[in-house]
Formats: structure tokens, sequence, C-alpha cells
């Protein structure tokens, strides 16, 4: 029987996510009552970066199905401080001390890493600015609750979307469930391109312009950006020269700025966008709920923390029947009754050159002892291909063959017929003929050296 | 139904105490054999600054009562690190995560403003230099039971009475049941003004010269004092030139130097009070119970650790009966037959002004951002009023009266037609003023604004 | 009923310990099946020194009996701080905190101090340089599982023999069951004299040059050396000019380099041996399993994880179960029936003088204030003396009788007249004169003054 891993929300289903939080309404109605559902399991924190609330979450989780807890808040300046490889320290900790894990890394991709090597379910507790899938789970699931459905809502995703985490997994994941988002950044802190690529390359996005005055001062100003993954001719018939009118929202979700994050320390946050009871008063937000990752700071004014509409604290507490839902289905204390499984993508290795992720805070970067790089294939031709561990587009000018050590151009038709095995990936002639490559030829398909 | 909350030991009638005592008298003679009471429960400590004992004890109560625990034992480093504030975090930890929560924080009135947003227990294990209700509790119950009684008991207070806030809230506590207090501080460190007055104050106890010859060595650099709640004309028939003659002592407790508390960083401890054999043979003290919170340093020696009347180590495992008691009781496990409540004296907010406290390690400075200014009455003429989070008393020269506008000298008969809710402190009237408020007259009675 | 501890691994007879593994053996069987066996106890972990892997394998340990756990992940910087001995602090937790205590701490013979002052069972988990016998009994645990026995076997001990503690505890344990050792040191890091001291006098082992050709390329630049408890006149049977030859090897046991006790810091690693492959090929090694006690560094390659002979990360998870047995024994859940308790050797505490132990990081030094010097006796003629906490041979020139005042040289015949709880040791004879001790004869018999 194979392990199972919650690394990236990508690993489930769209069903199972409906049955998770259909399982999590149940832990919700009645928390203390599941006591016996992990009885004498055990799960182990294992924090390479302090995050107290999350750990909190986790933990609360485990007791409240019954299972006990190890705690290492600190791995950091403990276990690491002697030398030992995230790898090595998976392999103990999953053989016999505990029977699931919850890894918290600095480091993009360690959670895929993990997994690799753990013989018992790894859950990402956040893994660097990557991924944090249980907080993005637990964000849907409060939409859920709040709204009954995902698909077709409106939701505002407001602040800092560069720099969050938070923000373009949640981003992700609402395209993936059929939602539309009105981006409303903080000028200078807008939805990277990468990202609104890949909503439009996986998910069928379409940015379009929106026509935000009826959002009142929360949008008042920023560029509005409007996010749906309904096909152009649909959103033809509503469009204006203003752009899309965003009419009535279902939710706004503020981020906090990520001051770490930024390359000014902080220092310059512009006009911050702030959400207090004036700027709820705009007609659209009627009905919204406000939702926040929290902690907050100011950019949500404690003076509508009464507001029936404000369901940040709920939103926070959510995260224990969520979690209860995800520890008790990998653990196998509960199953889910979808049967049909996510093919994981599949990992491939590079097995010659450099390590070809740009990313210096990547696992396959900062544990390059242990980790050998590898990619998952996003498009043929021209070749790109993803970082395996932390999801960066690859950086390279050629593309080699590990059997008939040929190399070709990136847009060569050649690369084509090479296994994904097979591909190796260099940054300039010079380092492909030291890794004794040869040129393959003009990419124009008369040199193919595999089927 | 409403939650009931441990900050401060006022928070307990003293019928509510004996029976808690009673409560962890059961749990003392079968600690093993209660681990149904709280089953399914988790206990969050939230520890802002390290308290490694006072934390054990605690989720060593939890555990014994079967319940889970949570355990953050350095908050001030992880979440706080993120700006988060107080509120905020209780607010989060309270929703879900927990069903009691264990507060340490640096803070005076800390526990008070966690109270305020939780939605469950908030049990106080000490905030900054103001209370710590539960080691107050524990000292008291160990007199309990190795006298039987705690009113008319005498006890000797020992070492630094003037910075240790134990020695304060146990002085405080033993006035309320009626135990008669003898102070032999090290010269330098005697029992703070403010605390003699309130124990004239609350208490009626009043000062007398004690003749504490038969004290012997401990009490021969001091002057020492008798606290007594006893009226002073049963007094004066045992009263002679030389002071209240100290008999026979049921009690010593003794204190370590608060260095950390000393204006000089505990670098001049002069002839700090020391108990060893010699000071244990004084004929006063052949019956006395020798108690210390712990940690000692050098002010017990260990050579009187094996003497039967040294209690200090019993007295610390007691905590975690005590300790199971309240948790049993707060969490609702066990229902107190006691009915009378303790009504909690009365919090006013002060809507205008500056922040009259003068503390600035209360909360309500410290995180004033979320806090409001609240205070509770503690007199009407001349008007005296203490800070609602710390107890510290407030400083100003003029009260104003938020409906009319107008302002009037603290010895104003005026101000007592204000209503508590309407009060606003001022510094001087050109704060007043600012603040939009008029003189009101010269507080002869002829002016009055309000009925 | 006396409490027992687990401080030494010498507190633990042979049988004990095969009783032990048996137990280890059914627990490892079915981790998750002995969950009543410490129901609603409590274990307290202070770790005065972090350790996160033996901190949460003894943890997952009480977790899987169903116990509790109390965490004080970093003792040293909250408790300790406040200036507590680590004698109060184990009273403390030993009354009513815990119903066993797990101990690390960074001075040698912290555990026997500990243990004598604690009211529940103390279990070593590492004191300084001195001993971890948990981790010798699950390194013992696992070669009695791989090889059915331990007597006889022949083990390879390789890379730092002189810095690891692990090593020679280990090395004591191995001669104890009568196995036979190799060394192969990398050169500088030799087993010390006073190890192999102690195992000629108390085991009877022999060192002998060893023919270590067949070991290949993992010895190739040590000179090895083959520690055995057979008789010389059975060795003499098999060597030869160039030593014992070694043919057949059961395991090897690989230790990284203690670069935080080298002289140099580690700067200075030489040819540090490398366990990879071609390491792996040689004959003799053919069935040998390889372990290492974890956090490897670069000693051992990943190359050969997955090799079946490689057993470190299945070392590591048996602790859980070793761990089990120990906990669930010392708290008298489990009764073992070897009722043959080994006899412990008496201690006895030296009345005056300096404190004799010679090593700066004895418990006896850094908590001088709380304890007194003891010492175990290692032979009459001439007098040697161990520390009673952390083994270093005392340091004296001359031994007095506290009853006669007399000293005498080390070797003088009257000494073996003086009771061990009469003697005591002086650096010289201007140090015994200052405390009152007058020279007491020649030391040739005659003027013996007690009997």
């Amino acid at each position: 029987m194979t392990v199972r891993h919650l690394v990236s929300i990508d690993d489930l289903s769209l069903a199972e996510i409906r049955e998770l939080f259909a399982l999590a309404d149940r832990f919700a109605s009645d928390l203390r009552g599941h006591a016996d559902l992990c009885r004498g399991m055990i799960s182990a924190s294992l924090f390479y970066e302090p995050s107290t609330r999350t750990r909190l979450s986790f933990e609360s989780a485990m007791l409240r199905l019954g299972g006990g807890v190890l705690t290492a808040a600190d791995m950091r300046s403990t276990s690491a401080s002697k030398g030992e490889s995230l790898a090595d320290t998976v392999r103990v900790v999953s053989g016999g001390y505990s029977d699931v894990i919850v890894l918290r890394h600095p480091s993009e991709g360690a959670a895929r890493l993990a997994s690799m090597y753990s013989s018992v379910p790894v859950i990402n507790a956040g893994d660097g600015s990557h991924e944090h899938p249980t907080q993005t789970l637990c964000d849907l699931y409060n939409l859920w609750v709040e709204r009954g459905r995902i698909e077709g809502i409106e939701v505002v995703l407001a602040g800092d979307l560069r720099y969050s985490r938070t923000i373009h997994s949640f981003a992700y994941a609402l395209a993936r469930f059929g939602a539309n988002v009105i981006c409303v950044p903080t000028p200078g802190f807008e939805l990277p391109d990468y990202v609104v690529q890949r909503l439009r390359e996986e998910f069928g996005v379409e940015p379009q312009r929106a026509d935000a005055s009826r959002l009142g001062d929360i949008a008042a100003r920023s560029d509005a950006v409007y996010l749906t993954p309904q096909k152009p001719h649909q959103l033809s018939l509503f469009t204006h020269a203003r752009g899309l009118t965003v009419e009535r929202v279902d939710a706004v979700y503020m981020t906090r700025p990520q001051t770490e994050r930024h390359p000014d320390g902080g220092r310059n946050l512009g006009d911050y966008v702030r959400l207090g009871k004036h700027q709820l008063a705009a007609e659209s937000l009627r009905d919204a709920v406000v939702m926040h990752p929290l902690p907050r700071r100011d950019e949500i004014s404690a003076e509508i923390d009464d507001d029936p509409r404000s369901i940040y604290f709920k939103q926070a507490s959510r995260g224990v029947p969520i979690r209860m839902a995800i520890l008790s289905v990998l653990t196998g204390s509960v199953k889910l009754e979808t049967t049909s499984r996510v093919p994981e993508s599949r990992l491939h290795r590079t097995a010659l050159g450099d390590n070809p992720c740009p990313n210096p805070t990547c696992i396959s970067r900062t544990e390059a002892r242990h980790v050998h790089p590898a990619y998952k294939l996003a498009s043929r031709a021209p070749l790109r291909a993803h970082c395996g561990y932390c999801s960066h587009e690859l950086q390279f000018t050629l593309v080699g063959c590990t059997t008939s050590r040929r190399v070709y151009g990136r847009d060569s038709l050649e690369i084509r017929k090479i296994r994904p095995d097979h591909l190796s990936f260099f940054a300039d002639a010079a380092v492909a003929q030291t890794a004794g490559f040869e040129p393959g030829g003009a990419g124009d398909g008369r040199s193919a050296d595999e089927q």
C-alpha cells in the first residue's frame, strides 16, 4: 500500500476536497466527539521555522482525534545544527516515532523531498514561499460553509498580491473550483506575471480589466483585474469599455503586507489598502464575508471585528476541523468514498548537468548533498519545465539526451523524441561540452537519434 | 452561559476557595485516579515569557485529568514577532483550538485583557509584576493542609518584601482570610506603601510595631511589622511599648531577592536574610513550617532541607492538585456547590483623554492598539481609581464628564453626580481643553450638570 | 520500595538486559498495541541541552505506552537561568508533576546526582561525555535482533573512537557481553588509554594487534586493534606475526567525527574514514550490518542507503521499542522475571579536602553548592578511586583518615585499614595540613590507627 501525502493541494481531486469539507463539517459540529478516530496514533510536528498558530492548529486537531503529539518547534536550532539532512531526519522520525509528519520548512520543495523519504504521510505545513495546502483548504472550506459553493462565486483579493504565498495558492485553487476572482492590489503589489501565466495555462483564466467603481474605497487606488475561467465569448456579453463590472461580491480576502519578503524590507508600503467601516459600506460588499489568513496588523481595522460579515476569527477556528479531516484521512482512520485519485504528475530526474533550478532557496539547492534535481514537464515546444520541488521554471538554453549524448536548442524538434527520463539541461554549450555532450544538429528534424 | 476566568484571586469567593481546597485534597490523595474528568479537553499554554515550572505544573494537572495539552512555551519570539496582538491570538486559540487557556505574559493586566476576548476560560499564570493567582492559591492551600485553617494563624514573611509579586498577593490573601502577618524584611526591602495602604483600606489591617525578639536571628536586623485584621481595641490588650509580641509562628514564608526587578540589578543585597539551622532554632519557630515559592538561591540553606518543618518541596508538589482543582472547575468538569458568586467589580471605560495609567508595562500601554483604557473606582471623594488591567492607581488632576463636557478638580463635589461610565481623566487643564472640555465650576456643588 | 533508575548501563544485569530485549521485541511487533501499560502516567523530558532525536524517541515511547508527556526542551535557558540547582528542580518535578524523569544534561554525572534527589525513576538520556545508556541498549538490541546473540560476535568500530561517548559505552558493553571488537580508528582518533585500561581491568580484555587486510579499504590507513575477552592462551592458537586475522565481521559501527569535542574544533579531520560501496565490497564485510548512531554527515555515503546491510535507519527506529521496554519496567508497569539485581557499587562521600575530581564539567564541580564529592573505590593498593558522578579517576597524592586525622602516601599499607567512608583525598601535604591532618607515618604498616 502506498503512503499518501499532502504536499500540494493538487495532490487532491476536487471530489476528494468536497468530501474533506463534508468530513470537516461533521467534526466541526462536535469537536470533542471523535476522540477514538486516531487513538494510539502519533503525529510529529517538525518545524524548521516557528509558526505557532499553524503548529497548534495541527496539534489540536490530532489531540481532538485522540492521537498523541510529538513537538519539535525549533528544528533549525537543534537537529539541523548537527548537520543532519532533512532526508535523514524524516527517515528516522517516520520509522516508528510517528504515524504522520507535519512539516514546516523555509526551503521551497522541502515537503516534496520529505515525502520521498518518509514511510508515513507527510503534510506540508508551509515550505518557504511555495505552498501551504492546509491553509488553502481552510480558506476554501470557509467559502464552502459561508456560500454553500465555490464555483461561480465572486472573490475579491486585496492588498499584497505579489509576495503572499497564501494568495497565489488561493488564486489557483479558486480558479480550479471555477470561482471568479477580482484582484484589487495595493499599487506595486500586483499578482506576479508567472501566477497569471499559470492561471491562464492551467485553468484557462483570462485577465480582464474590471470596473470596480461599485467596490468603493477599497479599490479606489487600484487597477482592478477580473480573473474568470469563463470563456471570452461569454464575457463579451457583459463587457464594455470600462471593463467587466463588479456587481456583488461574495468574499473579500485581505492580506497583510509580506514585509519580510519585500525587497526594501517593507519600508515603503505606499497607500496600503485598509478595511474599515467606511470601506465595508460599499454597496457591492453588502453580503460579502471578510476573510484574512491572520495575523493581521493594520490592514483590517478593529472597528469591524464585530461586524457579522467579519469571519476572520471564525475562519481560523475552522482550521481545526479541516485539519482533523486531513489527518484522519491520511492516517487511514477515515476512508474517502471517492476512488478517483488525481494522478500525481510525474517527476523526472535530471541525470547530468548543473541543477537547472534558479531558485536559491529551493531544497534541491539547500540540501544538494542528498537531493537529485527533478522536474515536471510543462510544455514540449518550446521545451519548458518546472523544478519538481519548488515549481520554479527551470533555466537553460540547451537540452541533452543522456543516451545519445547530444544537445539541442530548446526549440529543436528533436527534443520531442527524447524520453523525459533521458532529458538533461544545460546553461550553455560550454557546460554541455564539459559534461561530454556534442551538438546534435540544426533541430530541423533530420538528426533524430532516438524514437 | 458566561465563561468564567481566573485572572485574580479576587475572582473567587472565600467559600469557593475552600471548596477548591477540598477538591485539591481529593485529587492529591489519588493523583492518577481522575483521568476521566477532562477527557477530550485541551488546555493551551500560551507563555510570552518562559516559566518552565509553572507551565509543567499546569500541563501535569491537565494530563492527570485526562486532557490534552498544547504548548507554546516561547510565544514572544514566535507569533508575537509577527506583530499579532494578544487579543487576536486569544480569539484564535480560544476558537476551537483549546478549551482553556493558561496565559503567562510580561505585561501587567494581560490576563484581564485576554479574558475579555476569549471564548474559553483564561487562567492567569502570571502577568508581569501583577498577579499569579494559582501560586497564591497553592500557598494558601499549603497553609490550610498544614495548619487546618488560615484564619487567625501567624505567618512570617521574610526577605525581599518590596519587589516580590508573590508576597504582595499572598499578603492580601492572608488578610482576606483573617490571618496575621509578621513582616520581617531585609532592610531596604520593606513592603511598599501602596500594599500597606490596600491592606488597610480593603481589609482593615492596621500595621503595628512588632516585638520580634523571640523570632531570633531571622528578625535580628529587621524592624518587624505586625499586620492584623483585628480591631485596635482588641490589640491594645496585648500591646506594650516594644510592640505586639510575636509568640508562636505557624509559618515562615521566605522569598528570594527579586534581583531582576531591583533598581541596581541586585548588586546590593545588603544583609539578606538567610534561613539555616541556627535561625530555625528560635523558640517561636518550633512548630513553624518553612515555605518558599522556589526557585531558591542561598536564602534557604540546604542544611535544613531534611528538617520536617521544611515543606517547600511539598509546597511545590501541591501545585499539581490545586491546579487540577482549578482546571476541572473552570472547564465545567466539576461543579462547585457554592452558588454565591463574587460580583466582579465593575470595569468602566474611559472614553476620552490620554491613558491615565502611569504603569509603562501595563497591557493598556503595550497593546494600546487594541486595548481601551478601563478603570475601577476606588473612592469617590477624593476621586481615586485604579487601572482596570494592572491595578495601578491612575494619575490625573482633573475629572471630566463626557456628556456635559465639563471638567472638575478631583475634590469637587460635582464629581459624585457623574455616572462612572461618563467619567474621563485629564493630566491638566490644557489636555482637557484640547479634548474639548471646559472648566465646570468651583466644585462647591453649585454647578451640578448631571443627576 | 526503592525507586530504580537507569543512570548507567551497569545498573542493569545481563539477564535484565536480555529480558528488556525480549520485551522490546514484543513492543516492536505491535507498536500501537500496548497503550494501556502506562495509561495515567507522565514522563517529564528535562533537557538542559537540545537533542531532538533522543527526546522525540522517549516521548514517542511514552505516548505509545498510553502515557502523557511533559516537555522542557530547553531547560538551560529557562529555569536554570533563574539559578535553580538541578537537585531542586528534580525534587520539584518528581513531586507529583511526573512519574518518570528523562534527563539530558551537559555535565557528566548529572543523572547520578538527579537520581539521588528524585522520588521517581530517572533515566539518563546523556550526561555530557559520560553515558547515554539507552543509546547503548539500543545498539546492543540491534545486534541481538540482527545476529541473534552478542557473545562471540565480531564488531568493527570505525572512525572517531577517541571523542565519541557512544563508542566508549558501546565498547564496555560489548566486552561485558563477550563480543570481540576490532578498532579501526581514523589515525589520531584512537580509543583513549583510560578506556583500554578499563576494558582490561574490568572485563579482562587484552588488546592485540590485528591483521585487517581482509577488511579492505576501511582499515587501510589504520593500525587495527583487536579487543577480545578471550584468554591469551586461546588467542595464541590464532595469532601470528601480523596479528590476529580479521576473517568475517558481523557489524561495522561507524561514528561521525565529534568535531565539537576536538581540541582544534574539528578543523583537522585528516583522512576520515568513509563508508561507501567500494568499502562495503570487502570480502570480510559480506554479511556485516552497517550501524551508525546518527546523525551522520559524510562518513557514510548515501549510495549505500539502500544496501540491505545498511541498518542505521532501522537501528534508530528500534530506539522506540527499547525505550518503551525501559519506561514500562522502570515505572513498574511491567515486572521483569529476573530477580537478581546488580548491586550498585557503593558510593562513598569524601568528607574533607578539596574536590579531588579533575573533570571541570563534572556535576560535582558545576553544582558544587548542592553536591558533595563522592567516589567509588577502584583499587586498594595503590589506592585508586573514581569520581562517583563522572567516573573520572580522582587525582591526589595523599590519603587521610577522617577519624585519626592522619594522612598517608597512596601506597601506604595503612590505607587498607581505613574504612572507605573515612577516606579523604589531598593534593599535597600543605592542603592536608591546612585541613588539620598530620603525617601518619612511613606507610610501613607500623602506625595503623584504625582496624
